[in-house]
């Protein structure tokens, strides 16, 4: 008889979204250090796991689950995770619970760099007053490479913003407007702001190298929220060392980044420790996807999000 | 005869703008420290003045400017202007110059809050890599204090954030579900962020005050872009002094913010120099109003943003 049990990171899950569908057996484990206190004869009926967010070590309970059949993971990109499941194992993965969070941590950072608010902050401690114009994101021209969900959605709060936009994706979808990232340095060469939104894949790993960054204007602004390896941090470091280039970075290569890292001192740049996906907006939507995929569990049917061989 | 030429703060703009109407001489002062290095004669032929933006003294010219009819301030608020033009003499304003701006900046200083920003470039600098989950935009309720053109623009960018946005100004106006100030303490008592888009006015001033922050839940964010003596500084400082409270502010009171001020050192606080109205989305939306201003001047056609009395 398969397992057909099912292991969720968060307790009061049933208070918030309603009953458990019957039959089903669902119990938490948190992620946190040390072991489950949970009962090997729990774990033996897990079926369908749904692991802990941000959690890096989880997968050490994996030995542990004998009738695992699916892994709900709850980040977008799952690059990680994918090699580390024994066969037969289904994974899914958490696309568009961090749509929201993600597109406006983006936003916040392009913000941020527009409006100089990393100096008004220094100044305000330092005991300054110095107002001068800065840029604006309004009229700014704006790539969005990845033009995926997380990509159409800082697409709205740019457009909002009264920014122009450029779709850049893998593959071209001119009936969307989408261009390649073959046409990349033709279209970095007209914008102002260039927007990474990519999963790490072999296709994306260091996607905007020298001489993609070489085409974008004096003066432009790189930011990255996707993942920090589609961005040749080697090549980033001579153009903002320069001060040629700008860079809002919420992702690195390597991350974490080192506390002696040239990145973290080089001028124009701003960096937050890998926290797009994680704000207050996401809860509720994870929330919501785990009590959808555990009805879906309990009936039989087909799970949401599949994530196919890249 | 009424001298009929236009004075205006920077060159170059009718190589933007297209040719002058003919018959208007338009000369030109930037505002610049020292005597105009335009002879008397030419002053006096100074009817429209477009002054320069953000000189605090420059009304110094004044006095010499015996023919003057009208000005033109690229300023939204003129409260300070008003009282040192002559009998006699047409004010008109900035209004909507500075919407794209000022609330890109009220969005800047929401979202750095929201998620963070000046932690994690402390820990830039700091050699930290500590994530953890922040508050959001999305799915926060927004109070815009002073439901105007700049209000307008700051709720179609908070919308698009998924944002909640509660309408409030001093004029009731039911039709556009607009609450009235006299509802603050009910509507602020069920927002997250209480956003100060206001004028500087006898009914403006001090608007927020102990009370008035009193209402807002705890962890709240009190946002200024309008005028700093529109909020109680005091009050404030007793709120984010117990970290009940956060605070991001464009506007203080006083200002500028005298180097030893504590609200500079306030937990919780963000600060940046009354530059909300000043990014480069500014300048084109500026040039426009006053091409527009110069050609209804040649055609005697009233002047666009005639400012009554308050």
């Amino acid at each position: 008889m398969n397992a057909n049990g099912v292991l969720v990171p968060w307790e009061g899950l049933d208070r918030r979204l309603g009953p458990w569908p019957p039959g089903i057996e669902v119990r938490v484990w948190d992620g946190g250090a040390g072991e489950p206190a949970l009962p090997q004869r729990a774990l033996d009926s897990v079926g369908l796991w749904v692991m802990p967010y941000a959690v890096p070590d989880a997968h050490r309970l994996l030995p542990r689950l004998p009738g695992l059949r699916a892994v709900q993971s709850l980040s977008a990109g799952v690059e990680k995770l994918r090699p580390l499941l024994p066969a037969g194992v289904a994974l899914h993965n958490g696309r568009g619970l961090h749509d929201a969070s993600t597109a406006e941590h983006a936003l916040a950072l392009i913000l941020a760099a527009q409006r100089e608010l990393p100096r008004w902050a220094a100044d305000q401690h330092a005991g300054r007053w110095a107002p001068h114009f800065t840029r604006s994101l309004a009229d700014s021209r704006v790539a969005i490479i990845g033009y995926g969900s997380i990509g159409r959605a800082l697409e709205s709060r740019l457009l909002a913003c009264e920014a122009e936009v450029v779709r850049v994706a893998r593959r071209p979808r001119p009936a969307e407007d989408v261009h390649p990232v073959s046409e990349l340095p033709a279209v970095l060469r007209e914008v102002d702001i260039a927007a990474l939104v990519l999963p790490q894949t072999p296709a994306t790993t260091g996607l905007l190298g020298a001489e993609e960054l070489a085409a974008l204007p004096d003066g432009a602004l790189v930011v990255n929220v996707g993942r920090g390896a589609t961005l040749d941090t080697g090549a980033l470091l001579t153009e903002v060392g320069s001060g040629r280039l700008r860079a809002a970075l919420d992702v690195t290569d390597p991350e974490p980044l080192p506390a002696a890292h040239p990145l973290r001192r080089a001028p124009g740049v701003l960096i937050t420790p890998h926290v797009a996906g994680g704000s207050a907006s996401f809860r509720p939507r994870a929330e919501k996807l785990i009590g959808e995929q555990v009805r879906r569990w309990a009936q039989g049917a087909a799970l949401l999000n599949p994530v196919g061989e890249e």
